[in-house]
């Protein structure tokens, strides 16, 4: 790195810490903002102060967002009788691309993993459960990811929330629309069959 | 673009307006930042600002620098007789990688591409003409790449430096090393036929 001026250099490091960026990729990024007009680098840098600054969680699905209740919490049209549990504030997004759901979220923020010392504790259930009380809630869907540690937090919440009276369902497991039989692995294909449905 | 929080989307607008990132990539990069304390986003905020402040270019070889002449230039110990003249900064970093070359280089800050409208006059060669005047530089090596643009710019500034008397040589075309004779294309392969030397 000593072939940079010091700033460049900073800069390159600074980029090589973010997920996905090697050091041949952050060199160039580092190029790029030096290339770019300073109107332009600054917003860039301001949209990086502001939105860490301004982005909050939701005190009630604990959503990102930057008025509390978040958007959708506040939103009077969406149907707060089901609560649809994920992982990351991301998978919102990927639900809410289906234009089939109108119910509120309950973010997580991750998933119950033992090897990495992850516990139920350490993810927003205590806070799930919380909103359960009352009559309000009358359905949970189980949407978090459909490896081992989704599946096991899953389990986990399904186990708790059952004696509350509340309906709790799983997204189903099955071949990707548009996906291919013969590149299925079997565990997926195994789903796929015992998901089966009447035709 | 609409299911985030403006300062998240704002802030996602920003990464994948930068070179080879895509929405997702982009929108992955927004989440980690989110995710970083306060004080790293801060500081990879602030190392763009400062980079786009501070660096600016050589007077004398217009290299990326954030002092003036840049370290390369200043440096005494490097041999001012020999100018290494390559397309961009990033050449530095390849160059100075060999450890091989001791002498002073020359950023053109692009080749002549007339595709593009890049001519002779958007490029620095009035710079380095500039630099050639006096007896200090016995000899300019051209480096720029070897495509198109980069051989027409070598073959212009070659045909204006010969007159002066300073020795101009190009940098070789071959097998790369670890490379395979099966796999080079035709061109590589009859320019390391033709720059053959006796073993």
């Amino acid at each position: 790195m000593d072939y940079f001026a010091q700033p460049v250099a900073k800069l390159i490091e600074e980029f090589a810490k973010l997920p996905g960026i090697g050091k041949k990729t952050a060199q160039r990024l580092a190029f790029h903002v030096l290339n770019m007009n300073t109107s332009d680098a600054n917003s860039l840098a301001r949209s990086i102060v502001e939105a860490k600054k301004n982005i909050k969680y939701c005190s009630n699905c604990y959503n990102l967002t930057d008025i509390d209740p978040c958007r959708i919490c506040a939103n009077k049209k969406r149907d707060e009788s089901i609560i649809c549990v994920i992982e990351d504030p991301k998978d919102i997004v990927a639900m809410e691309r289906t234009r089939d759901y109108n119910g509120l979220y309950h973010v997580l923020h991750g998933s119950i993993s033992p090897m990495e010392g992850i516990g139920p504790e350490e993810i927003k259930i205590k806070e799930l459960l919380h909103r359960l009380q009352g009559d309000t809630v009358k359905e949970i869907i189980l949407a978090t990811n459909p490896n081992i540690e989704g599946e096991a937090t899953a389990m986990y919440i399904g186990k708790l929330v059952k004696p509350m009276g509340v309906k709790t369902t799983r997204i189903a497991h099955g071949i990707p629309v548009g996906g291919d039989l013969e590149y299925a692995d079997e565990v997926t294909l195994s789903k796929a069959l015992e998901g089966r449905r009447e035709f």
